[in-house]
């Protein structure tokens, strides 16, 4: 496995492997990575030639009450992870070196990011896709692949393809849980024990909703009514939102009759916690 | 030379060229050639095995009020231009191509589009710049070359190059003028007989400033009040803009003590046409 820690290093290795027709599977992250970001390089290890993975804290994703300067790290343990998952280069950009002083260049889109997430996180979806899409320039991958955890980001980049018609596939990957439910995410490493129960009511609403909907309910309201109260009867809890939305255009939905996405965004004390289901109602 | 019309077609071109090492220098247009643009194909020609030219009327980057449905065509002279210029592809997309319905994706830059044409078109580079990288990701030039007669266009498109990491080198056209001394432009087939006289006021007073600095003066202010009384003596002519601007970053210059830029943009009745030159004073 080599590292590679400059743009230039990194482009050049890409431009080499275009000319001898080895194709380039690529899985931005930023670090601290659990069994979430293995799966993704599992699903993305037998597509390609060469599997690339990214370990950069974007700062320009943070807003200025968000947790950049204690976003948590620890390199070696994911050097070591990514070795084992098949990983044939890892890049380490420098954060001068891909914000330099004269950055000027911002990629936003006009729709997607207006709901859910980017409501109470206004910088967040720019600052996104403006270094995903630097990544893409300088390792030149033909496929990608993206948690589905973090569904509305996976539906912006998946737009954003489209639109500046860059060469790539992109892929989805399923949310990978603990086996008692709490998706994975390198944020749950900020939780104390009492904090690790109230995040378990994200998931169990995932649950409660299915069994709704399941049920015969499919007033979205109703359903967001009993989530709200549920979620709150946990400690430390603060909802940002709880949302029954369309999966292609987010656009929120009031009648569950057809194929619906279910999104959460939970303050258990300081850490945000996000999850989803896409949830098909009894026609 | 090829013709093709689909971004498919034209991707997989490029694609095929990558594999086979072949290097790419592409001229993106808006057609309605002229010796401007033909003079961009000879710079390009021989730089790489392939020279492709792209002709599309970006409607992204006319304002509500601009010319776009009037925009000057010929596509069948272009095409004999273009071959005779030795261009191996011509990409002619479809406005439906470029922008479907769902389009949502837009690039913009932080400074560089604050000055000059930016300031009285505010739609214009945020229009070009998305078009362009695009057009980038569809072409995948390794080189690309821009006409300085629109001088921020090509300040704004190798600031995106950078900011966005796309592997391609960006140069720079020498501005093409008429024996006049008229800048050429698509835009000069708008002029009667009578505006083209009013429209030579733009070059006379480049040669103006030049002469006035070369004479010692250093104050822009003076040489602007010089230039706005000229060119207001021509009938028709309505001033957009005269400015001394730093060549790098287009901050307005007061003192005038070392390279600048001067750029002038004037309607001379409907027409709105532009030109500049980097002076060097006296030391």
């Amino acid at each position: 496995m080599e590292i590679l820690k400059t743009k230039k290093h990194m482009q050049e290795w890409s431009v080499g492997k275009k000319k001898t027709s080895k194709t380039i599977c690529f899985v931005p992250t930023m670090g601290y990575l659990h069994q979430g970001h293995i799966s993704l390089l599992e699903k993305g290890k037998p597509l390609c030639d060469e599997l690339v993975l990214s370990i950069f804290v974007n700062p320009t994703q943070f807003g200025p009450n968000e947790d950049l300067d204690t976003y948590p790290n620890n390199i070696e343990n994911d050097l070591r992870l990514a070795e084992a998952a098949g990983v044939t280069v890892v890049f380490l950009p420098q954060k001068e070196e891909i914000y330099p002083d004269d950055f000027q260049t911002r990629i936003s889109l006009d729709f997607l990011p207006d709901h859910l997430c980017g409501k109470s996180r206004p910088v967040f979806f720019g600052g996104i896709v403006t270094v995903v899409t630097k990544l893409f320039n300088i390792v030149m991958p033909d496929v990608t692949i993206f948690g589905k955890k973090d569904y509305q980001q996976f539906l912006i980049i998946r737009q954003m393809i489209r639109d500046l018609d860059l060469n790539i596939k992109i892929l989805g990957g399923e949310i990978v849980r603990e086996p008692d439910g709490l998706a994975m995410s390198s944020r749950n490493a900020y939780l104390t024990t009492e904090q690790r129960e109230s995040a378990l009511s994200l998931s169990r609403s995932l649950k409660m909703a299915e069994q709704a909907i399941a049920g015969g309910e499919k007033n979205s309201g109703v359903i967001v009514k009993q989530l709200t109260a549920f979620i709150q009867s946990f400690s430390q809890t603060r909802i940002d939102y709880i949302c029954f939305c369309d999966p292609q255009t987010l656009e929120p939905v009031k009648f569950i009759d057809k194929q619906t996405l279910l999104s959460l965004a939970v303050q258990v004390d300081k850490t945000r916690l996000i999850d989803n289901i896409i949830i098909d109602p009894i026609q």
